[in-house]
């Protein structure tokens, strides 16, 4: 059984590797909620949707987000009557988040709206948000502290960024499925996708005793680096490392995960950060642009893991050294 | 100046034609909200949207609800999830329900969210709902107490029905707007629109205070027949009088108003009847099927509610004398 930590974009593509490969019942991805938010009424995950709709092969690969399905007359008629259109959502889109804000509202879990609305789009695998409670992903920047879909959608990520904080994350609890796995003496790697650190994969680890779960998981622990060359291949994981004062490179996304790596996948582009990252390194062509680049990353990624398995050092062991 | 009282399709179709001869300033369509109802966690107000679209030159002809101009990907989404599908909803039809309930849980009435939302459509003339409060029909049928929507599309009126009530109706207050057209001197005439008198005009008449405010107005009140040679043009009206054992007739719909009526408009095929109406008859062809037809009937509605201005007698001397 394989877990995949996810955020949106990046990590749905290598989910949706991942699930070429294994059997359903093996993958299970852990997606943030950090990013969720109410809008127009609506509960809105977007992080989920977009690996939902990855899985479910519905997703729009040009737009980067929603369906490819999609027809958008709310949205025009939603501009003719005034309201609020920065955040765009396409009719069948729509259906998703009043059907979820419905079954909310009448006090069903997240996950389990999730997991009923991910087996009508057809998904095999589970999908399982970090957490039933609602974590916020707020950013102080220069323009004020800001909601996340603020910064990133309504002011396209302009604001430059000088601390992050994930509100309702000390008072979350972990999904009790997500620790289950973590404990699972089945678990053969944990997978940290190619999303953003920050506000993709920091908001899971900032939920109490996820840290804890997954360096005490007996698994292999293997990230793959979202940045390429010094560049994120979609959205503001650059630009905000470097507001933060670190150099945007896979060694340092690496170094935020220091306690938790035992392999990082890093493209060949960066070969030269070898020597400055703590884990067994594995380089590949990170890129994924078609199906065969997610499939086959996946399968370097379960290779890793798997030749990690045969010659870690258990994670206690290695931190014990350390100290 | 002309307040005219409207249900959904028949009484939509009179506003129309009322809209197109008068002054924007001159007509206040005050709407039925009893057919209100929360459903998907949206608001709508099926009258109202069917006054506005028809108003806004928006409606679907064809199916007598909703817009012309609509998609359905949401709803086909909606199904494909599992979601409720029993009431229809257009892709733009759900952008007016979606901002409606967003202002509406801001804190905002429902006539100035109606007011709004009308002036974006591009509608000069004035849709009033009759109460600010919630009014919910509810009927007494074989199949138990059922609301107005469940009654009316999920189960296609096919329930026979015993009794009506008008939940929330005692505590509504009528709108201020309201009552104090009915009290204006300008008024020239009150028009009840050719609605189904239980469902769509009787809840207005409800609410406290409008009914004595309506006898008190000095200016006649004019209703339309909604029934032609004992059949409804559309919808439950002529099946629920003979379910409360009533005529299925243009008479009987007149009995409903006996208290308030001046004036009456019937088709030619109702000639017979008019004996039995204790109102001044107007024989007319009352079937509006063209937009001619809308404006032909409204001029006559508006003529003789101008005989009547000069002829009547005041509705408080008549009911002295009927003492």
């Amino acid at each position: 059984m394989i877990i995949a930590l996810s955020g949106g974009v990046g990590g749905a593509k290598l989910a949706l590797g991942l699930s070429r490969i294994l059997k359903p019942e093996d993958l299970l991805v852990v997606v943030n909620t950090g990013d969720d938010f109410e809008h127009l009424g609506l509960s809105i995950s977007p992080d989920i949707d977009t690996v939902a709709y990855t899985l479910a092969g519905l997703a729009n690969r040009e737009l980067g987000w929603g369906r490819h399905d999609e027809t958008w007359s709310f949205m025009e008629t939603m501009e003719a009557l005034g309201g609020e259109t920065w955040f765009r959502l396409g009719d069948r889109d729509v259906a998703l988040h009043v059907e979820r804000t419905r079954r909310l509202r009448l006090g069903e879990s997240l996950s389990a709206v999730t997991e009923a609305l991910c087996r009508k789009m057809g998904i095999a695998q589970r999908i399982l948000p970090m957490s039933d409670d609602p974590v916020r992903t707020r950013l102080l920047t220069d323009a004020g502290w800001l909601d996340f879909q603020e910064y990133f959608v309504h002011r396209r990520c302009e604001p430059v960024v000088s601390k992050l904080e994930f509100a309702g994350a000390a008072q979350a609890k972990a999904h009790p499925d997500f620790l289950a796995a973590l404990a699972d003496p089945r678990l053969e790697a944990v997978v940290i996708c190619p999303s953003n650190p920050f506000i993709s994969v920091e908001p899971i680890l900032a939920i109490p005793g996820v840290r804890d779960a997954m360096i005490a998981c007996a698994a292999p622990i293997i990230a793959v680096s979202p940045i390429i060359a010094g560049r994120a291949v979609k959205g503001p994981t650059a630009k905000m490392m470097t507001e933060l004062g670190l150099d945007a490179s896979a060694g340092s996304v690496a170094a935020r995960y220091a306690d938790l790596l035992d392999g990082y996948v890093i493209d060949h582009a960066d070969m030269s950060e070898v020597v400055s990252i703590d884990a067994r390194v594995t380089l590949a062509q990170t890129l994924m642009t078609t199906l065969e680049d997610r499939e086959a990353l996946a399968r370097i990624v379960l290779d890793a893991a798997a030749v990690l398995r045969r010659r870690r050092t258990p994670r206690g062991q290695r931190h014990a050294a350390a100290r």
